[in-house]
């Protein structure tokens, strides 16, 4: 105490600027540390820090997530797999009305009725959808996953993947490729004519070539992908290309008509995203193997419809935890600007809810062209990741972080603590229906997702002593 | 002066640790620089220095190495492209005779010449080749390259590729795989079975698709696989997927018979490094674009056969430089260990050579699981490069180093001033004749090379005034 009073004081302080200008302007050495409150109830936070069972179920849902496969066994129609009937549809993140509808989410939803030849103009489609006599529902809540507005009609066809670990099968529908495409809200003919393409020759042509060759190991490849500059989001390249070579010779020892399996070849190898469409339901099937679980704050899915922004966490099920969508902030294509941009929108932050995508952006320096960036916030932002999450993923290693395991299981308690949200890349819609893609950028969840979830897990944990 | 001898010494010492250490045993403070006299002959650096011709020359060398283009415009045997004889080999590095010839060097052409049918075993082969009715020449004096032992004969196909920009062509052998193939010095029956398969369907099939699709721009290619974690000498894994891609459509098209497409494409997919016998010549058509330029001394080639490694300079033409090849180290295949690893062979050093390969490592951090060393290592590497080279390639632009282009044009006298040697990734070949790969590693030339040529560019220099 002698040596407080006689020496020189060491300042350090912490949240309120207040104190720190204070001292400054006293010549007084300061050392500011950046902090401040967790966000939410802090009574949640404290119940839910309190709960018992808390460690050891996240530790179950990092252990399942860990331990969950994901391997294509079949393209079959949604229809079938989804069990769609006329009129009705899937689409992307939590529910949604026509009325709170984006753009690209009702172009989308009407592109899919004249598709389904439902609707012959868009007039007749926007009557059809928004009075009242079409149903549609998130994909997440029939299991499956949809990139951009997500809208799956019954005559699409969909990838169907297996987790044998855990006995359980996800979906996602066929990627169209960039520009004017269904999924960024273009509905025009060109639209639709490749939509059919897809469902008469694409859709066959890939279900003959899985049927010959067995079950596909997209987790090995996603493994694979993350060592070759892909991070499974907005660069799915190596993905494609690999994915391409696995199918091909199948597809023609299945006999599949020489011109089908070229032009299937060029549309393919002519989009590198195509493989998202894998890496989602892949996700997917990682992060439903943690829900449920009493006491978990782990999220087990980010989803956005364009309007809200979704989260479930384990341990309250399938409970939606929304907020208003923040709009991306990122890179456009030719003239498109800020101004064009919807919020953000899809069921591709499955990848995030996983580990990857935004995530992973360390092991895909060049995303930063196509996103916006520098290669040194794509360094630090994965860096941060492993600070809102459950562990590592050794499965999908990056190679410049030393092979580190992917960021894995978000903590909802991590979030609202540090203040730090999960990093997503993402495609930009264009806000009006029938645009299409505007760009690329960088997204955050609203920080409101948590906190409503936190004050749900705080509610279902044991009151405090 | 008067604070100098009144105030403490700052004591710099550099080179010999002599100074240092008895300073230190001294109780003075003192701040060693780690510094060595260059190597090779002063009088032959001053003289190369002063050649006024330098500063332009190898600029010159450096804009004709960035103009270089490469693409892929046909696949035809050795006996059209390289006008081999019977009895006539091309082979890899610098010339060689029988009694010097290593291991896999001897393997490689006794197994080429059972391939020709001019011997019907090893023995014969060796008597063939050893009683002087053979001949054998570098591959680089006909203005190809070729990997390992690079062993070509005249019913072996090879790549060709223009460089349009200089009016040159060049050209390469195509790719068997690892372990148990020709370029590694086997030379059983499944060597020479796959050496028939490659020139009665591979490279009929490949031609067929290369003429259906047009010239393919392998330069354009090595630009992608450098930001999919690709370094172009020992992954090779993108830029396979990416000719795969470009080819098969057109080799469907062509018209060649679906089981060979499937074959082919299972042979392609199936061989991470068959992009590597088109990297190779691109960058040959890279560095020769730079060769024979009075006064320059710019590296144009680095290779090996095994025994010798050897480099020729721009402005010294095609004379060679020689020197004892080192053994790389790494990691080895199954129970190989360093005592079976041949000395460093190959032709594929024309990829550091032209600035990717070992240079590019920082783009490839997963190469540290195949050739050994640490992910740091491997950024350090890349960086060290820009020391001893004369610009950057922006083509090949390296995302992990903020999209640096690639370290070009090893300046023999960066090289000798700085005792820094060009870092190369290299497999790594048994050193008895048809026992194949053993493993795969890093490695740098012998100094005596780069010394040889700065006395050889010193006596072409003006003489000092």
């Amino acid at each position: 105490m002698t040596n407080l009073l006689s020496g020189e004081p060491t300042v350090v302080t912490a949240g309120a600027e207040l104190f720190t200008d204070a001292l400054t302007a006293q010549a007084a050495a300061v050392t500011p540390v950046a902090w401040q409150p967790p966000a939410g109830s802090p009574e949640a936070l404290a119940r839910v820090m309190a709960d018992p069972r808390r460690t050891t179920a996240n530790a179950t849902a990092l252990e399942r997530m860990l331990a969950a496969g994901a391997t294509l066994v079949d393209v079959r129609p949604a229809s079938e797999v989804v069990g769609l009937a006329a009129g009705q549809f899937r689409h992307a993140g939590p529910p949604i009305s026509w009325e709170r509808a984006s753009g690209p989410m009702r172009g989308a939803l009407m592109g899919a009725a004249i598709f389904e030849g439902l609707a012959s103009s868009a007039d007749e489609a926007e009557r059809l959808l928004s009075g009242g006599s079409a149903e549609w529902a998130p994909c997440h809540e029939a299991g499956g996953v949809g990139p951009m507005a997500g809208v799956v009609s019954p005559s699409m066809w969909v990838f169907v993947l297996r987790d044998e670990a855990h006995d359980r099968t996800s979906w996602c529908s066929l990627n169209e490729g960039l520009g004017k495409v269904l999924r960024y809200g273009a509905y025009g003919p060109e639209v639709i004519d490749r939509l059919r393409w897809m469902s008469a020759v694409l859709g066959p042509a890939l279900q003959a070539a899985v049927r010959e060759h067995g079950p596909i190991d997209v987790k090995g490849i996603i493994a694979q992908m993350v060592q070759m500059g892909d991070e499974g989001h907005n660069r799915n390249r190596a993905g494609t290309l690999m994915l391409l070579r696995d199918l091909l010779p199948a597809m023609i020892d299945a006999g599949v008509a020489s011109s089908d399996v070229a032009s299937v070849a060029r549309f393919v190898g002519g989009n590198d995203h195509f493989f998202l469409n894998l890496v989602m339901p892949a996700c997917k099937l990682q992060t439903a193997a943690a829900s449920g679980i009493p006491g978990s704050t782990v999220v087990t899915t980010m989803a956005r419809n364009g309007t809200d922004f979704g989260i479930q966490v384990s341990g309250t099920g399938d409970q939606w935890f929304t907020g208003p969508a923040n709009t991306p902030q990122g890179l456009f294509l030719g003239s498109y600007g800020p101004e064009d941009a919807n919020p953000d929108i899809g069921d591709s932050a499955i990848t995030e809810t996983a580990g990857i995508g935004g995530f992973a952006m360390a092991s895909a320096p060049a995303i930063v062209r196509f996103v916006g960036g520098t290669v040194s916030d794509a360094l630090r932002t994965s860096r941060e990741m492993y600070g809102i999450t459950t562990g590592e993923n050794a499965a999908y290693a990056l190679p410049i972080l030393d092979f580190r395991g992917a960021a894995t299981g978000i903590d909802v308690t991590k979030v609202v603590r540090s203040g730090v949200l999960p990093q997503i890349n993402t495609g930009m819609a264009g806000r009006v229906a029938g645009v299409g893609q505007v760009g690329a950028g960088l997204v955050t969840p609203p920080m409101e997702c948590f906190t409503g979830a936190l004050e749900a897990l705080g509610e279902a944990a044991p009151p405090l002593a």
